[in-house]
């Protein structure tokens, strides 16, 4: 049997348990009350008229969630030049876009098979190993995605 | 020391608290026991037969899941002269799939760009201030996204 | 007025009963836990560039995450012959893909349309009665998307 003073101890220890595991709820919420709106785009399409889609599309984003959303531009396949500085026609914009936090990266496999070295892309543009898995592990962390071109 | 009856009210006040917590918990089941399938479709190709594709689509999804599906077409960029009314081939479909509870928004963003008025879309069309953030906000909200086009 | 030993049952029953809400919420986490990364790609142009992407893609995936990655191809419309033995460029690539667990799967209602049936498609190919359910259903189970073509 238990006196009230273990009954006690017991009813504490439940509490820190519980408080525990509705912490980790909160992380499952956060995603519903955060007011980030998280984006992940894909760009593979070796037409520009897609590249200026991607611009617009961000500005869209910038206009009516103003210093809400964040976005990341995946870059691989047949649109890797919308990233590559002698041949982008969007590096101003996409330089600019870079400081206020939007982030683009090209794919490193699609770099390695066209021979582009990464001091060949815009200055303000990154990379990642693979473009496709990094869409994945972006909808995993629960990022939107979108698809870009037509 | 708490008394027995202390500790009575102290249970009830934990029931209380987790019972709150296993709400907040089925919401996020709900998704999985939900019957009903959330799909927002993208379209913003200028072809036309990516046009009828949606059509075919949502005849699909009607067909597999019927009376179990909610659908929302979101036009915007090149594929805007679908929702006008002046300009669409399958204005007649849109406006019985409309009365079925099918929503088709076209992109308000799209519309000022090109001067379209609400007056000149299809009757039975909608919109949204950006075609992108609704598209991000309805998977936010847990649907299904895809994107339309070939 | 409960006596201790009424208080030990409801104590024992409180446990018993969060412990099921902690492995219904386990399930919850699993996602972020489970290192097998899983993805359903959408097929559906008539673009023969776009069907070598998906085999690309699908490399792509297993030279990043060995054996940590599942992946559905989903086959309709357009598409339909990069699973029909006769008219597939990929036959050879695909029936090695399957032997590795990627599961090619051909719409029924894209096959019904253009007259194909299952002993027309390759051997290791298989079908689901609607290839965008299909693409929701997976969405649904927490599968990350991706629309193939440009």
């Amino acid at each position: 049997m238990l006196n009230v003073k273990q009954m006690k101890s017991l009813f504490k220890a439940t509490f820190i348990f519980f408080f525990l595991i509705i912490l980790s709820a909160n992380k499952i919420f956060a995603q519903d009350l955060n007011k980030i709106h998280k984006v992940v785009m894909q760009l593979n399409s070796a037409d520009t008229s897609a590249w200026s889609g991607v611009i617009g599309n961000i500005r869209n984003f910038q206009k009516i969630w103003p210093g809400k959303v964040e976005i990341e531009v995946v870059v691989h396949g047949k649109a890797l030049n919308f990233l590559v500085a002698s041949k982008s026609h969007l590096s101003a914009d996409i330089e600019i876009m870079t400081k206020k936090g939007i982030v683009f990266n090209a794919c490193e496999n699609t770099m390695n098979k066209y021979g582009i070295k990464k001091d060949m892309l815009i200055n303000s543009a990154g990379s990642v190993p693979s473009g496709v898995a990094e869409l994945v592990l972006k909808q995993e962390e629960g990022w939107s995605y979108l698809k870009t071109g037509f």
